[in-house]
């Protein structure tokens, strides 16, 4: 059993950003060589969530249209008179949404669906340099 | 430290099916023989989810009644352009509730309350054949 | 590889109570002396959840009146019907955030972003005792 760690750097357009990051993770994957066990994706940070989704513009569109209803940006937060920085809306998202995903694989092969890709949330109200670990649990 | 990666496969009705599958995980968890550790219940496909509620008739209703009120079926997404298959609102449901849990078991016990059961959420606007892989990490 | 269990007993006043438990959560991985890994955070019960937020004030009140009008605490629910015990919203609003988080840790240190806390969210309409259980896998 071997534990592999490693991080994904993006850089991202702040809120309502979705970005795929599917492929960097099957890579780490599949450099790792490890064959059947778990990877969690865990994004640092409290403005930012990992989901998953079937990543094409339709969905990608209701997706950002879904949060901006529930959570509206425009709305005031008790959390904007704590920093003045007026980003009470993508702490809320990203702690609903949350940060973690636990994705098992066997035989090398991470077991997505076809159309489940896993997604960087990105609800800050501003462009980010953002850290996700990808963690390989496995033999 | 050993892994036990299995599929349970589930026939569902369609949206808003609640199947209730903790018999089925702690069976896979009885049959590693495995007395320590962690699992996971990953659901694969991008239209079902997997939670956690007391699953009884009542809940089960307001399960249903919350997301149809959230996330109505009866609306326009604009995924549904996309494939002309009218199931926008089930893959907004299922990136909301999320495909993973992760659940942690001791002296051979999964640590569950006992009105804490582990449903599959199908969302998708028909029948479906579900793999839900169920893997157990630990010793 | 080591699997270090735990768990955290914590009074909570009832719902809405938000208890910052990322101290108790570290404590447990710095005495398990495991270097690299996963841990899991999961609460037992089926009216409270794990959710991670920056954990000040005014953050703590924007959630509480987030939960409060997505699923109000006054509204009636099928589940109160089977009980009587009035706390459909809790399981609801439970079911919804999830029991259960994990987070990878590397070189001894969880990989939390500074302003990331772990929370668990107390949703029952009474005090409760609750049991957190802290899984580190790792070595």
């Amino acid at each position: 059993m071997q534990i592999v760690t490693k991080t994904i750097k993006i850089s991202t357009k702040g809120n309502p950003d979705l970005i795929n990051i599917t492929d960097e993770v099957v890579d780490i994957l599949n450099t790792s060589k490890l064959k059947k066990g778990s990877l969690t994706v865990f994004v640092v940070g409290s403005t930012a969530a990992i989901t998953t989704f079937e990543y094409e513009p339709g969905l990608r569109r209701d997706v950002q249209d879904f949060f901006e209803k529930l959570i509206p940006s425009n709305k005031n937060y008790h959390h904007d008179a704590t920093w003045g920085d007026a980003n009470g809306f993508s702490h809320l998202r990203a702690s609903l949404q949350g940060p973690s995903l636990a994705v098992p694989f066997d035989n090398g092969k991470i077991l997505l669906g076809t159309w489940q890709q896993i997604v960087l949330a990105e609800f800050d109200n501003r462009s980010r340099e953002r850290e996700v670990v990808v963690q390989v649990i496995g033999e």
